[in-house]
Formats: structure tokens, sequence, C-alpha cells
């Protein structure tokens, strides 16, 4: 029997025995100044020297002796019989005892006069104004700032004890490839341990990589006993799962005290912690996702617990846009793009899966769900946490639709005029219904070049909303076949067929329409896949005789095509809204023949780069 | 005559002129992708490999034939005749179409069995469906975060074009030492340009500072020269106010353009931009406050527009607590606490002065008074841009009144416990009022110890409030003289003296009183200073003969010392905001033994100081 997690620990459990396992303990490291910049000072800090250590001049002028200048006034000026030349911030000679700004006096013959008399300390910065040596800089737990620098030098500080958490991170996995490395089919190239050093390393802490170490119990014993003693916090990264290779628990297992195994937390299921020589070992999943979230919501916390704050992120109220379904019991993170349409604010979610890092590289936040949550519904609060600045918002576009290549380029141009484009994935079913509850600026949808297509798929769906609609690619659609397709005996044949609501289903539905076939007497109608390249590979494999897809896939899979249509992929934006400068944007970027001149750039390259692999 | 910026230019216009002088230029340099969190992209992004590469497994389990599969049930289950073992994120071998999750199998002597048929590409992750080769994964302008890091490397990118600006830095000034070096009397540590590296390095460039250079004309032409080839923006520090040993001006105009000298700003007034080679060369003020208003408005506006965004800082829209002065025509930037008391956010400024480093040190953030207002009122809500993350103001305790040493140690003990305490200086006058409008958690009064002072100066101002207080100090004061002081002939002496309302101005009318001596027949009871160090100063230069200081300080100064009574510290809370989380801490601690255990220990250390100075 495989070896499973059955007992998954709540959230809020998990993080309160790491925390009972692993008290605050003062972890910490002196750094020269300069390289203290956000790094939290481990003690309280106390000026060396006070500031200014004298009295010294806050203009530049003359230092004057204030018991001489009585009497002086516009009607009857004073020369100054004793006086010295000083600039701003220069010691007061110690026989004066105030300054004249050099405004306020007039040269004559070498000597300098004035109309006014002088206050005892006037223009004067008396020792210790700044602070005075042994007064408090900064209490311990502080976050220190690039204005602080200035501070803390000047205050003769150059060095300071900072927070530190020596991080070991060690990559398992046979198939694992360093970066640099073309990764072969089933490779992976090693990157969790890459981006678990950037997040660490950011929050204060001092990490090390290991090398690569192979599915292998013994070596992988060996790395981890070493980082354990070099370390104060040891990551293994993946193999914390139950498959065949997972060595991660019998290892740890065999060293110390597994503490929990399983977290009902999506994504981030598999992490595994255990307490080694009084260590604490993280087991974190090999999805890249999930990694992501045992760092921020694990590590994250544990580092947090020690006194290296999290990252500062700001956080956003808004309107969820779409329900988002969650299991109860589970904390679920979701990545999510925020942008606000027509005044509201809306976060609008990314797929979830552990292995799509694209939708966090899209998202400008992600949102939590607690356990004791069934999901959210469309319209309600959310509070987003922020992976971006807030002041971006404005400024970000959300297109939510049909993820075309072509949508995701015009981002650059928006880019150019400073906006960020989000595309969000949905179907086009979900990007009509967006624009019909505003919670979109734009919507990217895949029709069929049909007359129906567009009453049937969008007008129907947006009764009296007036609409611009800006088409952005254009592609052919077929049936494919490994050998001669002979359409007479279709219904013999073996499908694999699109979902409902596509193009290449609805050009499939129309020509079958037309031929006078039943799709209920084809076998395999029901077979739904989900992409092209799917279509492809079934029937390039043999599951299949025949299925729809675009030219250029049956052409690079090498399959026959016999063209039934166009499917064209359109950017719709409602027309009450394009009088937002941002809309406005978007629309003149789709239109612009600039777009349209890096598009062909785009298919060139891509086209050379066809070539390059073939050849 | 001295020269002047006679004609200061307003701040907007100071920055337009700046941006049509340097437009933005496409300043980039390569890095390696571990470097380039932080960075912004100057190019878009691409990804190299699409991910995953090939059909892979979802979950650890079987690759099995879909077309092999139908008919099993729970009823009938079917066992696997052809499969292969895999685990998640392995390759699809090219014979099957499904996996076939390993809970949902069982063994049965070597056999895997199924109860459920499998669909078509079941548990596949299909070869791009994260990312497809050739697709855009960041356009260029934006900010890589941590996670970035992994989703780029995943997709091949190893190396990254990000926006750079080549920044040098060169300190002037013959009076600078380095950092390191304790500074003589006169001397300042070069700190500004530590700053400024600390800073700008944070924005994205590259800076570099070079060494220190006196203020000779020759050297300083020498060292621009050589910085203005080298990079592309070049930053002189101080030198470009209108001192005498003020070069900056003279050498940058010999060399190129002057753009400005001198904008209507505060602090930061001297500032100075000019052309040389078609490159910006910035003359920024020596006070380090006025350092920092250039660096972030002008040198951090300049870097903006050359697309390296600012530094995230969170906004927040809260009341100021009281009323801001503010010169007709200046932009003028000013410190700030903010807190959060009895449920409302409050903005109360720090000391303005340019050279007032903890007043930045000890703010969360600033406030902008544009240059049309005349100041802001108190209970005006003003917009505050924080330096901290805003999550820290929940956390945050605003104390308003008079400076005192033990007062910031209190705030040791509340870091420990996980608050923030700012001091915001004020009178004690002003920290009674402070608590009479409820801006603050607790004011720090200083009170002569008389009877009359509690009722005087405190509660008559606050009619109906019950108040805790907390002796935080107690300081013996004292008549001060050179030589030995003749009280009968007190109305002959030059006496310094200190503002109205303190301690001890009081103790020393209570004791003419007592005395029966008419103040007013004393020469300079009315000139004023405002440090015990200044009144020290004063009769041991001779400028007068009397004067009122604590015990210590006469000690220090070796001066006579004839006691007149003691002046207390107290805390000052309303019992109504006891109940709150972080007042009643603030109470608790700073009547904890721990606290006065610390105060004793941070006495004996300003003692051995002292003594290690002497000795």
């Amino acid at each position: 029997m495989p070896r499973r997690y059955l007992n998954l620990t709540p959230l809020p459990e998990a993080l309160a025995a790491m925390r009972r396992a692993f008290p605050p303990s003062d972890h910490a490291e002196t750094v020269p100044l300069r390289l203290a910049v956000g790094r939290v000072t481990a003690e309280p800090l106390y000026a060396e020297y006070s500031v200014p250590e004298v009295d010294i001049a806050k203009f530049d002028g003359y230092a004057v002796k204030s018991r001489d200048t009585p009497g002086a006034q516009d009607q009857r000026p004073l020369p100054l019989l004793e006086y010295a030349r000083i600039n701003t911030g220069e010691m007061l000679p110690p026989a004066f005892d105030a300054v004249v700004m050099v405004e306020d006096t007039w040269d004559d013959g070498g000597t300098p006069w004035i109309r006014k008399s002088a206050a005892p300390w006037q223009n004067v910065r008396h020792a210790g104004e700044d602070i005075r040596a042994g007064e408090l800089v900064l209490p311990k737990g502080h976050r220190i700032r690039p204005f602080d620098l200035g501070a803390l030098a000047t205050y003769g500080i150059t060095r300071i004890a900072v927070r530190s958490v020596r991080v070991g991170i060690i990559p398992t996995g046979s198939d694992l490839v360093p970066l640099g490395v073309a990764p072969a089919p089933g490779q992976t190239i090693e990157t969790n341990t890459l981006m678990a050093e950037a997040y660490l390393t950011r929050m204060g802490a001092t990490c090390h990589r290991y090398g690569i170490v192979p599915d292998d119990p013994d070596l992988i014993r060996s790395v981890l006993e070493a980082a354990v003693a070099e370390n104060d916090l040891v990551i293994l990264s993946a193999g914390s799962s139950a498959g065949s290779r997972d060595f991660s628990r019998d290892v740890v297992g065999a060293l110390g005290e597994i503490i929990f195994h399983g977290i009902a937390v999506r994504p981030g299921k598999p992490v595994l912690l255990a307490s080694v020589d009084s260590k604490p070992v993280l087991g974190m999943p090999g999805y890249p996702v999930a990694a992501q979230t045992v760092l921020r919501e694990v590590a994250g916390n544990l580092l947090a617990w020690w006194g290296l704050p999290a990252l500062p992120g700001e956080e956003l109220d808004v309107r969820l846009s779409r329900r988002l379904a969650s299991d109860l019991g589970f904390d679920e993170f979701v990545p999510v793009s925020v942008g606000r349409v027509d005044g509201t604010c809306f976060a609008t979610p990314h797929p979830r899966g552990g292995g799509i890092q694209m939708a966090v590289v899209r998202a400008n936040g992600y949102i939590h769900i607690p356990a004791e949550r069934e999901g959210i519904e469309a319209g309600e609060e959310v509070r987003v946490r922020l992976t971006v600045p807030s002041a971006s918002i404005p400024r970000t576009l959300i297109c939510v639709g049909v993820r075309d290549p072509t949508i995701a380029e015009l981002g650059n141009c928006l880019a150019d005029a400073g906006y960020l484009l989000h595309c969000c994935k949905a179907s086009t079913m979900g990007a009509v219904l967006a624009l019909r509850a505003k919670t979109c600026h734009a919507a990217s949808v895949s029709l069929a070049e049909t007359e129906a297509a567009w009453n049937d798929r969008v007008l129907r769906y947006l009764p009296g909303v007036d609409l611009l609609r800006v088409q952005v690619a254009r592609t052919e659609l077929g049936l494919v076949s490994a050998g001669d397709l002979d359409t007479d005996t279709l219904a013999s044949l073996r499908f694999v067929n699109h979902p409902k609501g596509t193009a290449a289903r609805a050009l499939l539905d129309a020509w079958l329409d037309r031929e006078g076939i039943d799709a209920g007497s084809i076998a395999g109608y029901g077979h739904e896949v989900k992409t092209p390249a799917a279509v492809a590979a079934a029937v390039g494999n043999g599951f299949a005789d025949a299925g729809v897809c675009p030219a250029a896939t049956a052409r690079e899979a090498g399959l026959r095509f016999i063209p039934l249509g166009y499917e064209t992929r359109d950017l719709l934006v409602r027309e009450e809204l394009a009088a937002d400068e941002g809309v406005a944007c978007l629309i003149r970027s789709a239109r612009s023949p600039e777009f349209g001149e890096r598009l062909r750039s785009l298919a060139r390259c891509h086209a050379d780069r066809q070539a390059a692999r073939a050849g």
C-alpha cells in the first residue's frame, strides 16, 4: 500500500504546533552599516556621539558676541568689531554666542555691518540638538530603512547586530536539472530553491542552497545531517509527498520526530515538519505554487515568530468578481488580479493549480479562503493581499476571457503607456458574463465565424449594451486525421471532441449539420479534451481517428487537414467605459498599426524558433 | 557680496524642467536571474520552453490506456493489464493517455485493480498547460517579485535585461571624515552619500561612491569630469549652498549649463541641477533631511521618469493632530508619526530642521504641504506617505511631550511586547493639549515639584478627565555660577533664563518669591535659552553670571550649584484609554521592575562612558 498523509492537520493547528516546538531564540549576526538596510535590529542602538558634538552655525555668516550687538537698528547700523566668518555646520568658536546670517549684513571696507542686534544663541545649533551621546536611536525589532542609515552613521554606529536565521535549502529529485541546463523530456529545472532563497533572504534570512540530491535515501540523509548542523532551519525541497520516490518522511522520521505531515491547505497540502536535533526541518512540496504557499504561510510564519517580520504587503478590501468554490476544512489561497472598473475594485481569480506558475506571475495579489468557508460568492467583499504596490491598481486593466497570446502581447503596448494589462482566463461565456456584471475592463472571446455566433454567444447576454469590438486574431480550423479521412464513413470513426461552447465544437456541429450527419451517431463525440494539442496527440497516438484542430497545429503534428471554417478572437469593451483613460488606451493600442507590426514580428520569431528546432 | 539663489524655482516647475532636459533613455544591463529580484524588466520576457514540455502525470499512480478501462465499477473491478507506475510530474509514456491515482487502486498479487473507468487525459497535465514556448511571461517595466523568479527559471530564462541607471555620487567637503573615523570637533561623518547609495540602489540604480573631495574647485572639477564620463547621473553631495566654501555652482556652471539652483521646497532648498555633457549633475544639500528630500523628490523623480518606479510606499489619509504652519510658495515635507488613538488615526509632526535626522528616524511617514497652502489646521485630513508597513500602525503608540531619554528607553520594553513607541516632541503645554484633544496615547510632561504645578499646568486644562500618572524621572535643579554666588547682590548679576512654562523657570520664580527678589530687577531675566547645556555654556563662557541647571549638568561643567528644588518627568494617560491593549502595556511597562532595572543599568553605562572619556 502506498503511504498517505491520512490526517491532514488544519493550518492554524499546524502553525501553533510549529511555534510550540521551536520557540524564538536570539539568532543574530553583526553586519557593516551599509549592508543593514532591510535587516531587523537585534539589539537597541544608542548614539555614540552627540550630534552636533559642539555648538555649530545654522547658517553661513558671522559668529558674534551677542552682548556687543544691542542697539543695532535700521536707522543706526553697527559695525561688527569682533567676529569670525563661519559656514553652515562649522563649530562656533568658544568666544562667541550667536551667528548673524550673511544676508543680514553688508560689507563696508572689509568690516561687516549689522542692522539688528543678535540674541544670545541665535542661529546656533546646540550640541546634542539632534541626539545626545548614549540616547536611544532605535529599539530592537526595527527594520532598517534607507534613510535610517544616514542617521546611524552620523551617530557613530558603524556595525549593527541584526536578527539572522541561517536557512539551509536542499533540492532533492532525480528528475531535476540546475538552472541553465535545458531539461530533457520529463526533467524539470530546479527552481523552487531559487525562489525560496529569494523570498527568505528578503525577510532577513541568510540562505545556503545545497546541490541537487538525487532520490536516494542515503544521500538525502547525509546532506540533511550536514545542513541541520550548519543552519537554524532546513528546507527539503520536494520529496514530502506520498509517491514511490518521496523519501523525505522516512529519512526525516529516522533522524528526528515528525511534528506534522500534510496540512489542510490548498495548494501546499503535502508539507512535512519535523524536529531534528531540536531544529526545524521543513519538507516543501514540489509544485511551485504549493511551494510558495508553504514558504509564505509556514516558513515565513516561523521566521516572523523568530523576529523577522513578514515582508510588507499591502491589503485591500475589494469585491470578488465571480463565485469561488472551496472545500470546507481547507485553508485555500487563490491568486487574483485586482483592478478598478467604473469606480469599484474587483478581484478576479486565476486558475488554482499548484503547477500553474503563470497564475501567480499574472496576478497582483491573492486571497485566503479560511477553512470554515465553503466558498465565496460573487460580489462579496474579500481582503486581497497585494503583491504589487496599491498605487499600481488605478493603472491596472483587467481582461477576462479566452487566453490568447495576441492579447497578452497587447500588454507590451500598454506597458509603454504605463498601463498593466492583466489577463484572467475564462471561457467565452465567462468573459461575456464578466462584461455583463461590469467586473472587467475588457473581455476576450473566441467565436466561430458563423452567422449565428455573435448573436447567440454575445448579444443575447448583453441586451441593450453598446459594445466596441476589435478582432485580434483569426484562425482556420479543420478536421484532422492521421490518414485519409473518408467523410462518408464518419459515423464509424472514433472522435475526440472539444467542450460545448468552443468555436471548434460550433464549427464541427455546423459542418455535421451541413453534411447531414447525426452527432449522436459518432463514437467519441462526447469525449471532450481541452486543448488543440490534446486533440492532435489523441489523433496522432491512434486513440482517436479524428478531431478538430487549427491548421497550424495539424501542420506541426503532421496530420491531414480538412478546413471547416474560422475561429475569431475578439476583444470586447463596453462603450460606456471607453471614456476611461485606460480603456481608451487599450482600444487605441489594439487598433494601432504598431500592434499589428508587433504581432507580425512575433509570428516571424515563432516561425524562426520552430524552424531552428526542426533544423 | 555672497552669492545667493535669489530665484527659487517652484518644485513642479523644477521637475518639469528636469524631465524636459533629460528624456527617458533605455539604460539597461543584463543580470543573472538570481540577482533580478526588485529590478525592473527592460524588455518583455518570453518563455523559452513550454511548461510542461510534454504531457505529465498530475498525481502519483498508474499511466493507463483509457480505452482499456471502460466498465470498471465498484461491483465489477478490473485489473490493469497494461500500465506504467508514474510519479507526479513524470512524463506520460507515449502509449498511454490517462493517469489513475494510486489512492484509487489496490494491489492484488502484483497487479493493480481499479473500480472506476478512466476518462481520456484524466489526471494529465498537458504540454503547455502553464505556458507555451514563445508566449509572453512579463511585459517590460515589471518589477520582479521573489516568486516571479521561480516561474522565469522554469520557463528557461536565466539572464534578464533590467533597467539600470549608473549613478555616481561624489562627497565634497573639507570637514568630512569617512564612516568609521571619529569626527574631531567641527568635523562631520560623511553619511549623505551612504544614504543616497542605499536609497537609489533600492530603486534599481547602480551606484558608485567616489572618495571624499576637499573644498577645492580644481579637485572637484576633475572628479566631476570623470564621474560624468562614467555615469548616467552624477550627484554632488553638499557644496550647492551659498557659503564661502560652496564651489558646486561655479564648477558645474563652468563645465555645463545650470538648469536651476534653489527650489522652493523645505527642507531641500539649496539644490542645484545642471546639464554637463547632456547628463544631469545634481547638487544635493548637506543637511541630511534636506538631502533626503532631494533624493526622494528630485533624484527619485528622475529615476521614475527614466523607468525605475519609486519604491512602493503606502499612503494613508489621517487627521492632523496639531496645526502645521507653512510658507505660501514652498512645498514642504514634514516627518510625522501616525498612530490610532481611540479609533481615529492621527499624524503628529516631528521637528522640521534639516539637521534633525532623529525626526525622520522616529517618524513612520511624512506629509507634503503643497506650495499653495499656508499651513494645515489641526483635525484636517492629510495624506501620509508611510515609511513603514501600514500593518504596524495598530501597534504604534504615540507619546507626545517633553523629550526624555527615559521614555525613549521605555520603547525598548514595549518593543519586546510587539509595540512601537513613537515619541513626538512638544512642550508640557503641548503634551497636555494633545491629551485633551485625544490625539495621543500618552503625554510626557515636565513639572516643577511644587504644590501648584500639577493643578496649574495639567488639571486646569483637563477638567473632569481621569488620569493615570507614572513618574519616570526626577531631577534636582539649582542655581549655577562660575564662582561663588552672593545671593544678596543677585539683582546686579547678569542672568540667563529658561522659557516660561519650564520647570526650571518655575523653580527659579518660586525661589525669587521666597527670597523676596523682584524678577524685573534681574538683568538677563528675559534672556531665554532652550537647553541646560546652553545655560551651562553661557555661564561657563562668562556671557552670564548665573542660571538654572540640573545638578549633573553643573557637575559636568564644573560650576557651583545652589539647590532650588526638583523637576519631575511624568507619563500621563487618560484612564478611559487604559483598557486599550497597547496603552495597558505602556503603563504596565513603565511601572515594571524590569524597566526600573533597565534605567539603572543605562545610568551606569552613561556614567562609565563619561568616566572613559574623562580618563
